[in-house]
């Protein structure tokens, strides 16, 4: 099922599809065309039919994709079809955030694990989150199979946390810090953040 | 200035290179070279070469970008010579995440004022912002010249939310609830969702 060479522009769409499809499968509804889903996502259904193509022929002319049948291979596709374990370092005001929003994720997906430097949040339970510290970074990911982790730690530590990372298991890091992390061939960081996106969106004004 | 269908890949990409090019400005490095942004910022010098040539001819053969030249050409596309005023829809766990994260936006952007339905938040103040009450959103945004909102309500008000946005004169939105906004052509939403992002990520794993 891996395929090799599909860009970060289709893999991040596969999301976008899934969510609503989960939405449709709710709804009841059993077949869904590029054209509809197309409108409700503001995509382009030939864009849609080709990103989904990359995979394999998921749809069928005249009937377009069966939901259920969709779902299931987006989330092989994403390998969403295995549970996944995250970690989240810095449980300030955005980790809180995000720990609290940790009961909204789906798909198998989990934050099972907080860390921070500050010895006085050691033991915290946030939103159902235990937080250990920093120091027990390496044995607690071990302990819990985490594959992924979350950085919400400032600029400053965002490096040295990564670097502290890469000395683990993880192989992909979300970093909602405003500073470009570096990292390895073998270790995917996705970057986040608020002033950055609203600066791409000042251009549209 | 304004140049039409330029991709969003490359409108997204700006605000990382004005990040780090301030960075150099503060370091007092003068010029800089597509070959050596590329390495830090991990994306093809080409590139960037390609993304800078859509908007004027800012290189010079063996000597590369003049810094504060490209920071000030950059800070022009994308509006950022401007002072913005943002608002802030839902004064959740990740609207004060942002709100205090309000003293980092840089470049005349500036969260002004918050909102929230529930009449016991109106009138705090979270990191210095006034928290308002939903009901006077037309008004603040008039009274405060506010040209972008960012919603961080639950995903069953975003749409709502939007909704009443669109009454206004905002033309950009930043979307944190974990649900597709359907708007009008004139105004430009941008969907930011942890969710989305891990599951992207969850496909290099």
């Amino acid at each position: 099922m891996k395929t090799t060479k599909i860009s970060e522009a289709v893999v991040r769409r596969l999301p976008i599809y899934l969510r609503y499809l989960t939405h449709l499968h709710h709804m009841n509804v059993k077949t869904v065309s590029s054209q509809k889903l197309g409108d409700i996502l503001d995509i382009n259904p030939a864009q849609i039919r080709k990103d989904l193509a990359h995979f394999g022929e998921f749809g069928r002319k005249g009937i377009g994709y069966e939901v259920d049948y969709l779902i299931e291979k987006i989330k092989q596709i994403l390998k969403l079809d295995q549970e996944i374990h995250v970690a989240l370092i810095g449980v300030g005001h955005l980790g809180h955030a995000i720990l609290n929003y940790n009961a909204y994720l789906k798909e198998n997906m989990k934050i099972v694990a907080a860390f921070d430097v500050d010895p006085q949040k050691t033991g915290e339970v946030v939103a159902g989150t235990t937080v250990y510290h920093l120091d027990q970074l390496g044995d607690i990911i071990e302990e819990k199979a985490i594959r992924m982790a979350i950085i919400t730690v400032p600029a400053e530590a965002a490096q040295e946390v990564a670097d502290r990372l890469m000395q683990t298991r993880i192989k992909a890091i979300l970093n909602f810090a405003p500073v470009n992390i570096k990292a390895r061939d073998d270790v995917r960081v996705h970057h986040t953040d608020v002033t950055t996106e609203l600066q791409s969106l000042s251009y549209y004004l």
